[in-house]
């Protein structure tokens, strides 16, 4: 079959310090190894990407290497951490960042690069905010081209307040996180077969001429 | 192929006082109709509704009825105007009776009645809130088994502060929105035909028993 | 001192239904007593409560008389539960009604009738969505004129995914939500006894004249 | 009166490129000075600035000097474009650096840093996404120490869909963001001058203490 799934971890934290989301990650990976897909885990801050909202920003901006990673998996999934009940900067520099490829449309169907993709999400915290993240996250990620399956998040926090995480928490035992890293990567891999074997037929482009018709 | 839409309009509004969410939402059911695709337009407002988060509330409650309708579409879309930067409390009100669809989940394979669906959002508002009304409904609803395709969401709104709404503007004349509106349509009956055509093979029931076995 | 604080609880719960966020309301209830503050609740699913964004929508609307009592407190605060991450249709409910007010400002200054007011909010939820209910409440009430003093929210979830409730859980016992539940308190009281001995001297309407010349 | 008013500009640009959130904290400053509070602007990317949530990561990082600024300041406003929806990858980075102020509450009362501080947020983009910004940004200030007075957001979004920015979109004669920036400025600046006036007496430590006792 020959999917690839590519994981962007977008943790605060540099390398070597250890990452939450990276342990829930690795949940995720070996599922979806059993199901025969492939997985490449990046951690961004392992890179040097700059703010901006174009493919390439020039420079030492090592974003352009990272979007080709992108282009090639078949699955995408964001993970990241909680801070302040929303999504880390580094996952919202990525979002930004992938805003670029809308000016990569194919010549013919208008389709953003990420179209034929299937998309879902990682989270971790120590509470609350995991709905916030995974709702901006996921739809975000269909505006780029992506299809969301059914149940396509996955996350932990503990309850209300500081508290330990995921590691620490022994979250890797917690039945509902267990449960849904398992509906994430079935129907993910469900869907993203499937988008393999049929093409989306939109075009993009004709419904940009039809729409022009009809508008001021 | 016999597919079918299923509005769901979360006006404010009652009867007979004119929705401008129903105004693009017929923009939408046009452009369906032309791909032969039926559609249905349920205005939350001309049903008794109660609040709760099971599927029949007992007594005068008039939601089992609509909940039968949305069990039997194809495709089902959320229409709402913004309120205060978010969702209206009836297009919430909706969300919380679906909470009760989980509980109905089935016997085999556990997949939840919306399994199998597809969704998108329509959202008209005098200005700001489109992103998060969308995110969040889009989000819920994969959670409660549909997919969402590429581009599933069409909005109007105007600039920042109070000002005319859809009819009154002319947004039906706006380009972003025509374009967007064709983008859902087109990509929600391309997918609801994929999944007419391919039933969903996860079995969550089975899964559960796999995480059961790795939690505590 | 003479202050007042309304506790508008918007469970989905009808009564005589115990209702989560009512239990920990009282926690919050009893501290202001401790402080001389007193304290009223309102359920709102007690009231007929009409969908709509004006002060009176008439017939058998009971928001009328709900709308007079908001206007004698010195402290108002929102009682929510958590569903699908956000707040409920009935607090969101709430809010479009509490549009009305914008209607009713100081014919002198301009300033709508919950200036000069404090705000507050507590949510109760089995997981996940508090920062959500949160941010969005204790923003649209800076929109409608309250002010917002420190730590002005309290919450109790539990981890992810379903699970007991505050009573059940023995949220009652939880050092974070204890900890909070007094700061944000004690912060509205000191807040709103400020707001009593300084009137705002902030001319809305000056202000608007002043746009104006400036604007096209 | 000697009040002081920091802006922390959170534009995704690099100088020497032009800011249009910048160009409407300009207003906003330009206010300020006619009240007779004093203003500074730091562009964020003006500076290097690490990930993280502590309020010195070491080395380069020139966090510190701002965090510096920030608690010299009266009054905190976060000026931040939308992108995706949300704030800015920049906004949430100042906001994860802020966690640390958490850590340096004040020996005697345990408040924190930003507890004495107002706070407001100036919005701009080319569309729709200011009340999530808003929301989120003020909801977090409050949880740092802020007060929010009533009207503390200020911002310029234009109609659905891309298009023109705050500059270029003459958004500088646009009436409901002359209106709100004019609300916001005296809102604050009265707020910020109570403040100074009446220094908030809640001993954290104290309810603290009388939290872990009815507690497990």
């Amino acid at each position: 079959m020959g999917l690839k799934a590519i994981f962007l971890n977008c943790t605060l934290k540099y390398p070597p310090e250890v990452s939450n989301t990276r342990a829930l990650i690795d949940r995720a990976a070996e599922l979806f190894s059993e199901l025969g897909v492939e997985s490449e885990v990046i951690r961004m801050t392992d890179y040097n990407i700059k703010f901006g909202t174009s493919s390439d920003m020039g420079g030492d901006d090592e974003w352009p290497g990272i979007y080709e990673e992108i282009k090639q998996a078949d699955i995408i999934i964001i993970g990241s951490p909680i801070w302040f009940g929303v999504r880390s900067s580094v996952a919202q520099l990525v979002l930004e960042r992938l805003d670029g490829s809308y000016a990569d449309g194919d010549p013919v169907t208008g389709q953003y690069p990420l179209y034929g993709k299937v998309a879902g999400v990682i989270i971790t915290g120590n509470e609350d905010g995991a709905h916030n993240v995974a709702a901006n996250t996921l739809f975000n990620l269909t505006h780029l081209g992506c299809t969301i399956p059914p149940n396509a998040d996955c996350y932990w926090v503990g309850d209300a307040g500081p508290g330990p995480s995921y590691i620490e928490a022994g979250g890797d035992k917690h039945l509902y996180t267990n449960r849904t890293v398992r509906y994430m990567v079935n129907n993910l891999t469900w869907m993203a077969k499937l988008l393999k074997d049929n093409k989306n037929p939109v075009n993009l482009k004709k419904l940009d001429e039809d729409a022009e018709k009809v508008s001021r």
